[in-house]
């Protein structure tokens, strides 16, 4: 059975949406970032990187976002989260989920984690300063050329589907109104409907 | 038979030394950055992102690193550059090319590419002084943490060899010593006497 570590308001919450979807067995455990137990040096066994989420496997650990959403999707094949026989529609979900980890979820980590690029807290202020421009640019894009609908790879639901919706929550705290890209915002919506997305966000919350 | 768009210097390097490991046909399009032709219409029809790699395929357009070298992997299967039939495996591997295209190298991005999440000079000059530690620091875990050896992954070699080796490459430049990490410098020296890295090399030198 895996076991999930999380933190509320992360972008663990793709990977816990996903286990839930996929409909197998798991667990999760809370990490506390208010107290920065993912600093503690019980975390650090788990996960060197002191960051979330990390999923704990029969094999071994696995980290990265993408990484673990790929892994999930193999593991329940029957519950077709991903298109497994397909190596170009595989990477065509891989590249999405690529461009979430690498361009879209640092743009907004310069609202409140540029301490990992800078020392100096004005130059701290200028990346805030940004970021409703660079999550509004990424933003622009998901919605004039990537965004498929209903879901984001077009009929079927995928590891795309719960790795947007994780991050397009945060655009409003971002200062980013999500009315500029109606698809994206329907999305939200016809996430927030889902039997797995509702459960996953009340233990989250609770 | 895949068409590759790349820029001299850049990521591009590891799916270009990918496409020639893996023993298929392929042809190359260098994209010049010192005339900002990343950004001419005709390149934007390609990758709206205006950024390299781009990977043109039979059935269309492939982007992101992590998505296109497991895509040149799943392309050649007999070549066996990733596990492809043990999805935990398979997942190590894309955990590790995730961590290197989210961490590493966005870590590296702010030396040069500072204005994509600030505006003030003042903040891109502060950005470009941090990067010799966070680039050390990210190949500090790697050095400890997760390369395996003699390849990242151990005995086999995997499409996490190519990206490790263009990534390390930046080190020196970087502003890091890479004696810090013998291994991480052993293995560039590994990679740099393989006849498909020189010949690729080669190419984007010449």
């Amino acid at each position: 059975m895996m076991k999930l570590y999380y933190a509320t308001g992360t972008c663990a919450l793709a990977s816990h949406i996903a286990l839930e979807e996929a409909g197998g067995e798991y667990s999760t455990v809370r990490v506390n970032f208010a107290t920065s137990e993912q600093r503690s040096p019980e975390y650090l066994a788990i996960n060197p990187k002191g960051r979330v989420p990390s999923l704990v496997t029969e094999r071994g650990i696995l980290t990265e976002t993408p990484a673990m959403l790929a892994f999930i999707a193999q593991s329940f094949p029957k519950t077709r989260l991903a298109p497994l026989d397909d190596p170009f529609r595989f990477a065509e979900v891989q590249a999405f989920n690529s461009y979430l980890c690498s361009t879209v979820h640092v743009a907004h980590a310069h609202k409140t984690r540029g301490y990992r690029w800078v020392d100096d807290p004005a130059a701290m202020e200028a990346m805030k300063r940004k970021v409703p421009e660079t999550m509004g640019d990424c933003f622009g894009l998901i919605e004039s050329r990537m965004f498929q609908g209903p879901w984001v790879m077009g009929a079927e639901y995928t590891i795309c589907d719960p790795y947007l919706f994780t991050i397009a929550r945060w655009l409003e705290g971002d200062g980013v109104d999500t009315a500029r890209f109606p698809k994206v915002r329907a999305h939200l919506e016809r996430m927030a409907e889902r039997g797995a997305v509702r459960k996953v966000l009340a233990e989250e919350k609770g």
